[in-house]
């Protein structure tokens, strides 16, 4: 189901590219032409977004059809039909490039998600994402993550807590921070805290944080920090994660891997939406 | 000046990030505690944004000052400072995650364009965006471009007239295409066109279209048509834009390469912003 | 097609009208009242707003039927049927005076510029309108312009450049604005300028401007700038166009010739609603 | 006061003509630019919406300054100055326009219903407006009015009752539809019937009807009605309300006279406004 | 018929309860799932807001299918059934709290005004609400105590006057209060003044007010004040009316009485929509 | 800080009741009348809204200035100030209504909030609200709630998981739903389930669930469900919790008892607002 919010900020991606009227198509396209257009992707990829893809076109003609020829996720091959456009060539002129476009970046974040995720697929470790994701997009590219193989971390600052370095130094102590926040939050949310040090680490534990975020520690560190844990809260390791590294990180036995690069370094898939047939009607 | 509808726009990412409230930061920041931090890249990069980045802090506190250490557009080297952020604790650290996302975004932008507008600088050719901007960002990622070196190409679908394949299919010719357009748009906008053969490029030559676009031509072919268009009208390059093919499509005498690399293929810079002074007053 | 942004502007009418519920109607009418009206001009006009004035009714009740008489832009005689509107009569009565108001209004302006077209169509010169339109109305006075006979002049601020007086005075000279304002803008716009002297106008030439506007210069000056021109840029007359002055003006050779005459002067077509048949079912 | 929801609806005229930004202004006028403009009708009005011209300002500019010369409602003379606009010459260039066309139409309005309602002063009746007002501007358009010496008519479909021909038609009868109605609607409403014939007012009379619309009747019946209803209800007279014919009904002894004539045919006030001074500072 | 005002604030409160997505509900329930269920108060009540409950569940899913078992206004006994809802169970679980919180609201207004009312029905006096109702439900409330069987008083500050105590303190009079008032509002909207003794009534009535509050005045004084008045202005006693009080206030001979307990003080009826019937299709 | 989110809503509530304009104190108070007003209880309450009362005025007038007497959260006694509104007088008598209409409901909200915390505040057992609030103020009742002294629920579906019995049906088992569900959701929120037998419970903890709902259990079998969960999970007891029933049910060793009743059935605070100084500046 597409929620009414969310129905309201898809409308915004609409209104961006088309304002008022799409000049070129109302100008040359007649109300009554109907087309068919095949949407592709020209490189393998993961496929995400398709209910959003498909949920802009109706936004604009409800009266258009869109049938999907791959399960959302699918890992598909170069030139592979992900799904098929039916309807006035106006609303496929006019809805194509928000659409694609939309539909290009999630594929690419979920793509580079999996890619990340399955080099820790064999281990005990998860993959999660962070708040590093484009202005206006948190929703779309946390769904693109999850449908990648990761796990969603928070939405925002309203739905969990992260007591970072910061609020740390503000409030003298992670005892002393965790003391005051434990109060201001809906008990439905876990409590996580960022540690720096061994000794941090111990503070949060006897304060009973629910999850600790291990900030750009060395791996040597997170094993250490792992043990001393001993299951008393999840562990989420943070910092420097890319291709390279995560496989060692997961290895340390952390229960969490948070990483920015799956969504702040993904670059779109090329994928294109070719009207095959055209035909004039009425 | 931020004008209304950019204000409206840049309260949407504050939103989407802080809902109703910042629950770690209210938990445990008093109303009492002033900070300043300073914001640094840890990496060279061209900055591209600060207008937005200071805006997000003002609409959310107007108190807040932001000392910008260089202007805008400037290519900076890693930890140089970018601007000094001082005023209410709470404020910094509720703001910081959605200013940083917009920077990060947008610096990654201006520093793929400058690079790219870098290769062709010496040449008659000029580097153009395209509309493959990530939703909702659109006037903001065609900023950075700005910024970044390039000039921008049409900013939607309401705001200049760009007849493209499918049209033409649709009408039956380039011809037929352009003498309906002309009807129907303003006469304040240039009319581009887009051909893919010389053949269609002298029928859009003999309608005096404005721009045309050469859609994928190889740079022979290219070559020929600024041969054959002799400054009669605009010709834009367009297709398979890449770092190491750019250069030899400038020197074909093209006015302009439009290159939808510069957005879809910019990821972020690395920039934080990290406090280094608070202050209890009151 | 309406777009969306269009169909939440129609909206705002409706809203303004109704606010929360239309007392009258509600307690009056019954849902099961059906009813048919007819739509005529007392007066002979050209007709424009009809796809506004269907959406209107459609958004409030998407079960109404319109039937449209004659094509939009049609020159009527007094009292012929413009169209007829089936459904609840509840919805008739409802927005009745909201789309009349917006029909009455743009028949008012498309009659009045057909008026002014007429004038000059066997002329080279074309009407074009301004930006003084009514406030929140620019989208739909510009529409009924162009259903009049007028070629559309940009839509805002936003969407072309025009430098006028003061933006010159600011700037030192023609030349300075233009070369400043060049860097500033998507290539797909023509840059214009307004001049108020043929000196100004050799300026903006050498410069290379695409429009130039002749603000408020004699019949005589005009003819000058038009030979001194030769084609190289296109004219704009402006200022103190009348239906008694725009012949001689179009016959000096410009190429267009801007009203405000045709939006603010416009008063309204006289237009009504009659229900001629209720019944009542269920 | 300007309540929350008149800024919001001004905001709207200032996003349609600015959009995302002035692009002549902000390629040509640097933020130190301070200018002083003047703002003069060129032929003789009633000054109406100075409230909302300056609002229009201050929303996009807090810090510009707006210095009324003469109040609001003033008949001014040919070239008499209204006010004084001082600030940033960004703010005065690309508010300009939208606060203009505002003011111009307001002027136009009030300037019309001044020279109606001065044809009856010295009679009981009084002027009142209509529902007959442009789309979105209802508010502003009957604020006018009442400057120019109208009294207001119900805001919209809400805030008052007013039984229409097709409302009786439905209902059955005056007596029904009023019953009906009764039941519906805050008893701080007045309940307005209207009526077309002496018979039916006497219906509408017996039912205790508060305001009763004489529906295009000729003076003399209005006359028979002023006899026959005593005092027992206000009066209104509807239909054919013109320049030369309001005087003879308004001596008819009726208590209103209501008018779309003052908004659906009011022209704009020609108002500019020049920049006198120009200083570049900091 | 829903206004598209009012369809707009019934989705702000979808908004408020599911966000994004129901994640608990996306998590579990496949699209195919079909479900039945019934809306039962578990006490006898009014029942009110029907036509807000079924528009909460179409706005979300136009294909759910609501079957009333009683008409709007009911007085039910415990457990007999108000509503049959079925279409996707996805749809059900999602949209229940939200359209049940509103119904639960609406019935314990209804069920507590029906009561005051009944205590005064065979009296000359009619129950009046107050603007004392939870912010943003304005509308709803107001519509539950016409439901319940009060006359609606003013909606806001937008559609009536009421000159209060500290207006009359401002205004040197109750006299000079009304003088200054009449000039300002729509002549459709009656004239209601608070006045605190019987010397302020007279005074009320000599610049003949509409309406009168008789503010927090003992029985006998409104009794006077009923004699004093004759029929010349309608009469609101207010302040202090309780289920205790109401009847000897009705038997002064007042007209209205109006009350802010029987918004503020009425807690919700206890309802409850039962899943009776799963079935998995497609 | 109010984040913008909230300031936008509180401005929903500031136009629903001022619409566009106050009738009545724009007709009879002049900009230059100032006024100082005394905000008290007329009842011993528990003081909560503040903020929000605060920023009301705020944002219709950012000169107006709230001094507070008592801190939010305290127990005053009945007369006791709590805090005076200086500034112009059309402010004080505009906001008035909307203001103290919050503030009223909220103090309601955290009176008998506070009064039910009391009656187990030497237990372990911690009270905690639910989603049965008012439509539109889930928020503010929320934070009256924790003012009062309950720990918060879930904001909403959107911010943590609650698997319900219905879910549970439709998913087979309480190991199915919960199995389902985890996949779905960010690692960040708690995952709770509603169970109604002890052998649900089993299963739910066997399963992992963080928290687990009683619902309506006889206080014997929610002795039986602490001594088996043994602290594996927090057990939360949900249904018929009233001021007579909470005590037991606290004693039973759960962690948490949910009570709607906190909410729906609070009424409000009799509170006013006193001018008691008027001035003539200007």
């Amino acid at each position: 189901m597409i929620s009414p919010a969310l129905k309201e900020h898809l409308l915004l991606f609409l209104k961006e590219d088309i304002g008022y009227e799409d000049l070129t198509t109302e100008g040359i396209v007649s109300e009554g032409t109907e087309a068919e257009a095949v949407v592709r992707a020209k490189q393998p990829c993961v496929v995400a977004g398709l209910p959003f893809f498909r949920e802009l076109f109706k936004i604009y003609d409800p009266a258009v059809q869109i049938i999907f020829r791959v399960p959302e996720g699918t890992e598909i091959e170069a030139y592979q039909e992900i799904c098929t456009v039916k309807g006035k060539a106006k609303t496929l002129l006019t809805v194509e490039r928000s659409a694609l476009n939309l539909l290009q970046r999630l594929c690419g974040i979920a793509t580079l998600t999996r890619k990340m995720a399955r080099l820790i697929e064999d281990t005990e470790a998860r993959l999660v994402d962070t708040r590093k994701t484009t202005p206006g997009l948190r929703f779309f590219e946390k769904y693109a993550t999850k449908i990648g193989g990761a796990v969603n971390h928070r939405m925002g600052l309203y739905d969990a807590v992260l007591v970072k370095d910061n609020h740390i130094k503000i409030a003298g102590s992670v005892k002393e921070a965790l003391r005051q926040v434990k109060k201001a939050v809906p008990f439905t949310a876990k409590i996580e805290v960022e540690v720096s040090s061994l000794k941090e680490l111990e503070e949060a534990l006897s304060e009973g944080a629910d999850i600790i975020l291990l900030d750009n520690m060395d791996v040597e560190t997170i094993r250490k920090a792992v043990k001393l844990t001993g299951k008393r809260a999840l562990l989420e390791a943070s910092g420097g994660v890319t291709p390279e590294s995560i496989r060692e990180i997961a290895e340390t036995g952390v229960d969490f891997i948070s990483s920015g690069f799956i969504t702040h370094h993904a670059t779109w898939i090329d994928i294109n939406m070719k009207i095959e047939r055209i035909e004039q009607i009425g």
